[in-house]
């Protein structure tokens, strides 16, 4: 069946029955009225942010099951909620399908999202869906902090040690290997909100942004929003398996966590442990510049 | 200029420059991180949503003024603020754009949003942009209610009395004039964000919904989601100047509130002095049916 023949209001009905699997704390109202309600604990923070996943441009209604489309949606988002250390709360999927759509494969892509939501005790409290010529996904999260403790991009000053969470190049690998086989896309990145929610935690945390460009454009984002330079030490750049140096160094959605922490502060060992992920040290923070990285280090992903 | 001569990181500045005139209450960090942080007062419920608003189905590029078409847009989601009786804090805007869009248009389109958004203290915090095929704006809302005051269209109960703000059928009409001499759109709905809130703070408040999709279906959904029916007086209904009875039905983007009071609370007077706007009385809500609308009453929008 497509979406033209089950209409907008019976979409939306098999969306929150699939939706009422996962619960959360605070929300007070979820789907079905003009907007959800959310109530904050006392000394919270909200943190929101809004990304969007187009056909043709994030993906291709090709790339593997739906629900690892739906997956990677949302992985997208919630790993901007771990850049800022905060803990998701709740998120909005605002769909457009063109009519000839399977019902199928957008159920498909909602249970991809839902199955993740629910490891993250995320509900999904609402959203819509309109016409369009191509599928776009567009998620809002939200997320809570301790007040005044969300982890910001601005925030590395000379002398703090540079880390990078897990391996990078991973996801660009898969991609490249999905295209050359034809095989379906499998990868599914896990955001990684409980080390962004221990860094956020911790005395001696610096700055923090997602690898979701690659690791030279989300670099210079943090640099850039500190005002700061960085000497890398290249030979410490922990790459996927069988990633090239350009996938490792701008292949992008690998989702991990780029820090800095202060002088004093833990090493890769001990943070390791807290945040419960492989941390390799890449580098520390300088004045100004950018040092260490091969003179034609490829950048990020432009959408234009 | 296109923005695909721009990019996406020029655009993403331009933006962030034309968004600082609007500033709000409780944004702790805006445009620029990962997130935006937003502080909740003591006592304050969130409320949140989202809706998109899509070329080719919610407007055309030749719809006059693209400041006109970006304050419809964000009309359509404040509405939704309003219909919850929530203070518009903040919003957030994902923007699909096709590479070859004009720079000039898409800063129309932002800064017919911060128009509408100044004058509700509504900044813009954060969002994304991504190409596509068409022009696609989804934003996203949120707002602030005293905890556990937000309306909902869920309250109404046998035996209240049902109003309704301003005229009815003035997008419709608006939209037919416009088609017809192929002149511009001037149509910019004002959200009734002060009459929601004003009925949020009243003892006598029932149910609320806003007319976005005609009355009949806004109607519908109100009755459904209270398990109730209701009783039109249709002599009462207030039509929008030169509107038909199709157009008062099932018009749509009128934004007026659909609301409910319990019995012993105000007429229509008294609601007109405290919600700032004309209301009408249409009916009562009853144990089932609907009463009073001629039997080839029009349904309201769907969008397959």
């Amino acid at each position: 069946m497509r979406v033209a023949e089950l209409g907008e209001f019976g979409l939306i009905a098999r969306i929150g029955r699939l939706a009422e699997r996962v619960q959360g704390r605070g929300v007070v109202l979820g789907i079905g009225d003009d907007a959800a309600v959310l109530r904050p604990a006392a000394g919270e923070d909200i943190v929101v942010s809004t990304d969007a996943y187009v056909e043709g441009v994030h993906f291709r209604r090709g790339d593997g099951a739906a629900s690892g489309i739906g997956h990677r949606a949302l992985a997208a988002n919630l790993s901007d909620l771990a850049a800022m250390g905060a803990r998701p709360r709740a998120f909005l999927l605002s769909a457009t399908l063109p009519p000839s759509t399977q019902v199928r494969f957008t159920l498909g892509l909602v249970g991809g999202m839902l199955a993740l939501a629910e490891r993250h005790h995320c509900p999904l409290v609402g959203g819509n869906v309109t016409r369009g010529r191509e599928i776009g996904l567009t998620l809002t999260v939200l997320g809570a902090v301790r007040r005044g403790r969300a982890l910001r991009r601005s925030a590395a000053r000379v002398g703090d040690r540079l880390f990078v969470t897990g391996a990078l190049g991973a996801a660009a690998r898969a991609r490249a290997r999905s295209e050359r086989s034809a095989a379906p896309l499998r990868h599914r990145p896990e955001p990684r909100i409980a080390a962004g929610l221990a860094l956020a935690r911790m005395r001696h945390s610096g700055a923090c942004i997602d690898v979701s460009d690659g690791l030279v454009a989300d670099l210079g984002h943090l640099l850039e929003a500190s005002g700061v330079g960085a000497r890398i030490d290249p030979a410490r750049l922990p790459a996927a398996r069988g990633a090239s140096l350009r996938e490792v160094l701008a292949g992008g959605e690998d989702y991990e966590l780029l820090f800095t922490i202060r002088p004093g502060g833990p090493g890769s060992g001990a943070l390791a442990r807290r945040l419960g992920v492989a941390v390799s040290e890449i580098g520390a923070i300088t004045r100004s510049g950018l040092e260490g990285l091969p003179s034609s280090a490829p950048g990020g992903f432009e959408h234009f």
